[in-house]
């Protein structure tokens, strides 16, 4: 098998490290040529280009690129690859992605392994970053299950747990639990820079701790990945944020009216559901 | 010197565990026998009684109870204090408490040591908690400086990190950055609770990870922590939801708009200020 990788920064260059370690042969293709040179100077490839001619023969091909570019990036590609070529793409938001790229390439499966971190780029790139992180694929009805197949074997070799769900439900569950804590975090940060009183700002910085800053971390993160999830999720990031907006005016109702048996009954409510959602506090 | 602690919780515990291991004598009043003899056992204290009595020639009593039954204790205590006696309070909401406390006992000094865990009661009870800590007085105008810099003596006794302020600045300032992140986290959370697509919701449940985890913490917390600040902390944090939800509002406005210039300028302005509000990330 031979896989060409599209798109060297981090989750690119951790899945060439990752499917090399399993002896699969790795092509990479980057725009800039000092990236192809950091990863083979990292083993990270077996080969790498600037031009897409090296996904020749390849089985299987990654588009790892920013979001906005990866239905370009198809575009570019068809040219080089085999009618058998599947081709599947590692972006955050699917539904426009998975239903443009599927009409141009049948054998598109829409894909999303869930894994980060702080650092970015082809230097950041490290082994078992999908090890345990969940792998979402996003099939329609007319993608093929021998493609969908191939995708998920190779989500496997990476160690992920795999989920597989239509693309609208991908988007709207991204937009409840990653989108939505990103607007709703920076907007206290927001909150806090527009205190005029100078007197209490100083002293909100000083005994700011551990609850603000969990609250606030996502909110004073990677701008262009806040940016990327409201172009690109939009509707379902306005629904969640309506939605929210709607829970927040009653706490805050509640708070008003003194109804402190109510306020109680939601914070309870809310205690009780959060491990659900989270392994470890 | 001989100091008295009123409520022998996580506060009250390690209070007495610290100011023991500086050679102070340390006795503790606690409604119920068995907590006393928790006390006792693990040496909390040098004595400890169910009764106010115990208090008689103490130099400064600290009232660790919670906070709306401050006053009242303070009343009940008062037949055994020495005119001179020095009476502080723990209590993390000021204003109201040191009004009334002031014009009942002169010799009152806000304080709001700003330590906790997770786990409550007695038996948390440990050294060094309040070591690196900030620890807020609030003094107001007819508080003797007497009397501010004996409590402030014991504050660096315990490591803490000292700010004198008003009672009403106070109460701004943890609104802002303690009390309006437990409302906004935990509206996210409710927010997750009422979502009535069951194979949405199970996916979110799935998905949800750091960004999700960090952002819900304080609001799946305490539930009686939540509650207090809602009652004792009402007005400040109204004020301070009513400004969240303007700031929410216009990020809501910019995506509606799509006025993604505007968005990264504000992304941009939160990502900055983050880190004066926390040391580390």
């Amino acid at each position: 098998m031979k896989i060409g990788i599209v798109g060297l920064g981090l989750i690119g260059g951790s899945l060439g490290l990752d499917l090399r370690n399993q002896g699969i042969e790795v092509v990479g293709v980057s725009r800039r040529e000092n990236t192809c040179n950091i990863a083979l100077k990292n083993g990270v490839f077996d080969d790498a280009s600037t031009e897409f001619a090296i996904l020749k023969n390849t089985d299987l091909v990654f588009i790892c690129t920013p979001i906005e570019v990866i239905f370009n990036t198809l575009q570019a590609i068809i040219p080089y690859l085999n009618n058998e070529t599947i081709v599947t793409d590692v972006g955050s938001v699917k539904a426009s992605i998975v239903k443009n790229c599927s009409l141009l390439w049948p054998n598109f499966v829409g894909g999303h392994p869930m894994a980060g971190k702080a650092k970015q780029g082809i230097e950041a790139a490290q082994v078992n970053l999908f090890k345990n992180a969940a792998y979402v694929l996003t099939p329609i009805k007319s993608t093929s299950s021998k493609a969908i197949k191939k995708v998920e074997k190779i989500a496997l070799l990476l160690g992920s747990k795999i989920y597989n769900c239509s693309p609208e439900i991908h988007d709207q569950a991204v937009a409840l639990i990653s989108h939505l804590p990103v607007m709703i975090s920076a907007a206290l940060i927001d909150t806090c820079i527009k205190e005029n009183d100078e007197k209490l700002l100083t002293l909100a910085k000083n005994l700011a701790s551990s609850g603000f800053r969990d609250t606030s971390r996502v909110g004073g993160g990677n701008v262009e990945l806040g940016l990327m999830m409201a172009k690109y999720n939009r509707q379902e990031l306005l629904s969640s944020l309506s939605k929210y907006r709607q829970n927040l005016d009653d706490i805050i109702t509640q708070i008003e009216q003194e109804n402190w048996s109510e306020l109680e009954r939601i914070l309870a409510a809310t205690q009780k559901a959060r491990p659900d959602f989270v392994i470890t506090s």
